[in-house]
């Protein structure tokens, strides 16, 4: 068994962690930290953890609830690091230098430029050394380099419903620069710290955009779609023009990105079909895993506590647009159970160890 | 007292009437009708009536509980029309034939192409020589025409977001013909017959995009934005293209429409600015009493029982795009109280009649 | 018109006031306090206020959403204290001294002894000398003693719920002292303050049992009904043996109280039936504005933003035991709306003055 | 593998057993019936099943998703029956004669007594004969004779949540005959059919009790207890006298009970403490996979997808009474996953296979 320690495990995505390690063959957590529950066991903390598994499992599950939540983590073959940003950074470093291998949930290396970095999260990068051997934790992109690297950057949890979404159409420069995503959230993507606006008597029957002056997740889709079209041999010569607005939806987990693009006519000017597009899609993404082209709108229920990234692809008649649907759930495929794929590929396990589960429907 | 009568009064819109008209001062509802439930009294169908109201109009709110569902109204001065499409115009050829003036919720005349009906209601229109008469009840608009007209066609809910929302830009030329409309809607806005997808166990918790090949209400909200673009001398000569995209979301009230439009440059080539923008917007709707230019992003909770719609338009500074998001209360000013709002400018009464209360928050 | 302030106006309950008094015609909101907000316009913290109301009301929703905040009231007729216990006798002290009348929403006034008081809100009561003058909230037994009090002690949620279900049975002597209430509340009623279990991801698709250890409306609940019990000559020697488990519900507003007593039998050993429990309880309630008698289980939707408390009560044949149920919505009856309803009776005016608006269903 | 046919499929539970069949390691669902949707393949009417599963089973997952629905179940060594009451006795019976051993999820082979069926479901038992040889499916309590049998009657989700929660203190004489029961459950409860009261709109934000006539699990919880009861020696001489009275709560998935009961005073005339009760539950069901005592009121939420049922037990000490919180997941213990452990159990694998996920949470 690989020996994996959870930073800041008071979090959901440290939370959610748990639950798919809970049953994996290979990885087993001997280390929990989290600074403001320090000293408790982890099944004071989410009692839950008690009812964890059953099967072969029930002694895992025993064990998990009964670890002791620590300040700092101890040696592990594994980490997983689910600090805020910044805080993350500094923890990493200390973790590579024992020569732990680390899937860090936070977005501190996900930019591989650190001026970027810095105009976005208002932060100097605390460890702007180690960004060149950070590989952004996308394995249906990265999956050669994730095998090896020490570091990786696991991806927003928009980014990736986004980025999975606008892959193939932009490798194929099937559209323009000109892109819309118009994406929509669950409330768990905020996290488990108490704001206003994640009170239940606010946030129930309740919707509303935010972020319209530039959510963090912004330079990350550009970075990453930017760098797939170039390897792809597209030019998109000045960059690409996106415009990204997330919402807040009235349920607990579960992202759709909703994405607008501008197709471009083939040499003999005409557009491509939906059925063709829908193609194109389908062969982008044959033998993945966790990422499915189906043939109808998909429902963010369906990926429910599933590691499943499901999209659509279809062309608005009326105007020609693309039309891409895509939806995840924002802890699994959207944060925990990406991380624990990465995780699953950086030591040369199948990468669905762990990440059985259908969703839950209803 | 004028005397009201709903028909099919067993929909959410007609239930949604009665709340209105509960308080109203110059209506009075003498006359029901449903065909399921004829026979019955309004009470046995909806016990909450009972408790409708207390103040002065405890008795109405007796009145009306005790009121029979009948299977044809009896003649009133004005008539709600809560049918379905079709049988609407049928209804509504007989009860102007009789002399009353009629707010018809149904879609049948609010084209003003009976061949733009026939396409999208797949439907011979069945009184087509009404449409010349009929006025689209949207007071923002066309207030004039709705004061002395015998039958307003009151628009739908999602057209009523998006129209509210980009007719300002379109009427100052703000915009080119390019638009997108991602828009979300609470499940009251399916009605209230009973279908797999409304069910709570598949609507809760989920988000999807439905009618991806056409919504109903789009040619109705390109009949109405090109009609204002003209009017207002601007010229979107091959007409708009609009893709408006709908979702379902897991709340039972409220709308949110997110607008993308591309800006045009002004003389000196500039692009207006979001404060521009924003003043543009307030200046549009001045002194009107349901619709306010708010200055941040709305939540459809603001708008929760109540007839207001909620704008804010602001300039996405990294694409130079418009954002106008737009919220309102689906069953109020996308139906019921919209349909109120018409009445009381047929009757010459104050538009704010019986439209007073606020917001229901949390 | 009658100025009223309202304390600590930040508060769910300060809020819904608002919205109460919005459209009353005889109070006026001249002064609202809120510590953390001192110095904000009241649209600042509540942007939903700037669309408050329609109708003739439109100039009072600016006058509202324009009002400052401040630290300590200005002097007016008439306060509601939205503050928490303790710190609301200190505040009402001062504005009974200033000749202000006051319906006092915290917990301070409600229990007539003040070592009751000490012992379950752990405090020493700060102005027991008050407690003489305070009269309990519940127009429906104290309408009279209301007119002319200075000091309102409105009643908690649970316990208005509670105490209107049992009072016809324990004034009928109908029942034993033995009693079961089995409370279910929405997430509005913890308040507006941040707390892990109101996190709409922790809170929604989740119901749990809270307080076993007693919760604070349990002497309430049993000094109102043993003291009605007494007055109308019934002898519950020991007092009354209640057990009360309060439940946590995933919904923003409503309470749902189901009510378990034995039956005592009749002086000829028969147990009432079903339609003499339900005259027997048409009867006490007859000609209440606010108060009704339904003759099927209730909703609590069917209350969902009125003033009403709706009851059904019946027998449980296999068991002979007594039901009775008791919807509210826990922030108008239960809070705010009783509370002005007091207000009213207070000033003389109809108890139902801006008490008229109906349930928003669905 | 063992083989297995699903009857009705397209039912709730249907769906739920596909779900967890899906990386069971024995068995395999070679066939599925469902009359509406005969000729459809399985993916077609569940588009999530092509998501259902990566890991291993991906293959299983598709072989799912390509089942075609029949009229008419093949011939498999196991059956699940999820058809309604009455039909599924028909089926069960010649499932049977076919020699497949089946778990029926319906209530048809629940009650010992045939007059007892009639007097509940109305209805003339289709099949007593085989009444004698089925068997309640409780494995707490029936582990043994499951073993053998051909026929398990799956319990009812109320009924298991009930039975489970009181058994320990009527087992033991801790209670006397007075039991109330006030049950609460999620939407999905009531199944896939379509009913005004399951609508979103309606369901949503609402909560209130139903059958308070009698709800249809009332036999069978009573007998379950006083069989169980009489077999501990304990004498409830004139059965017991249960009052339950069920409720609907806006959630999808979840059961809690919390069950009242009077304490007996032991031999010296004192009432047990609240460790003392806990301490007796606890060792009650010391070794069960899936029944645990818990130290704190459980929530729902905690069991969210997982097969646990959740048990606190405690004395109010104001009143004496025993209190008992029991939750579960109406969908997994409370009908399919209990259905998988009694089928595990009838084959003799360790009963926790296939239902090793723990609860998702948030």
């Amino acid at each position: 068994m690989v020996s994996v320690s959870i930073l800041n495990v008071t979090s959901y995505t440290g939370l959610e962690l748990l639950r798919l390690l809970a049953n994996h063959p290979h990885f087993r957590v001997t280390s929990v930290t989290g600074r403001s529950a320090a000293g408790q066991r982890l099944g004071q903390v989410f009692p839950q953890l008690y009812a964890l598994a059953g099967g072969a499992c029930q002694e895992e599950a025993r064990h998990l609830a009964e670890l002791e939540i620590m300040e700092e983590p101890e040696a592990t073959e594994l980490a997983f690091v689910c600090l805020p940003h910044a805080a993350a950074a500094e923890a990493v470093q200390a973790l590579l230098q024992r020569g732990t291998r680390v899937v860090d949930l936070s977005a501190d290396f996900r930019l591989r430029n650190p001026s970027l970095y810095q105009e976005w999260y208002k932060h100097t990068h605390p460890a702007p050394a180690l960004l060149e051997q950070a590989v952004y934790g996308l394995c249906e992109r990265y999956r050669e380099r994730i095998r090896t690297t020490a570091l990786v950057a696991n991806p927003g949890c928009y980014a990736t419903a986004i980025i999975l979404a606008l892959l193939p159409a932009l490798s194929a420069g099937l559209v323009s620069r000109d892109l819309i995503v118009d994406a929509k959230s669950g409330v768990s993507g905020a996290g488990r710290g108490l704001r206003l606006d994640t009170h239940y008597a606010e946030a129930n029957e309740d919707l509303s955009a935010y972020s319209l002056g530039g959510h963090r997740h912004w330079p990350e889709i550009v970075q990453e779609l930017e760098t797939a079209a170039r390897a792809a041999g597209q030019t998109y010569e000045s960059g690409l023009r996106l415009t990204f607005v997330p919402h807040l939806t009235p349920m607990t987990r579960g992202i759709l990105a909703t994405c607008y693009a501008e197709l471009q006519p083939d040499g003999s000017g005409r557009l491509p079909t939906s059925s063709q597009v829908q193609a194109l899609y389908r062969d982008y993404y044959a033998g993945e895993p966790f990422v499915h082209v189906v043939d109808q709108p998909p429902h963010t229920k369906w990926t429910y506590g599933s590691n499943h990234c499901l999209l659509y692809a279809t062309v608005d008649e009326r105007s020609g647009r693309l039309l891409v649907l895509s939806c995840l759930d924002n802890l699994v495929k959207g944060a925990s159970g990406q991380a624990l794929q990465n995780a699953n590929c950086m030591f040369g396990f199948d990468e669905r160890c762990g990440l059985q589960g259908g969703a839950i429907y209803p």
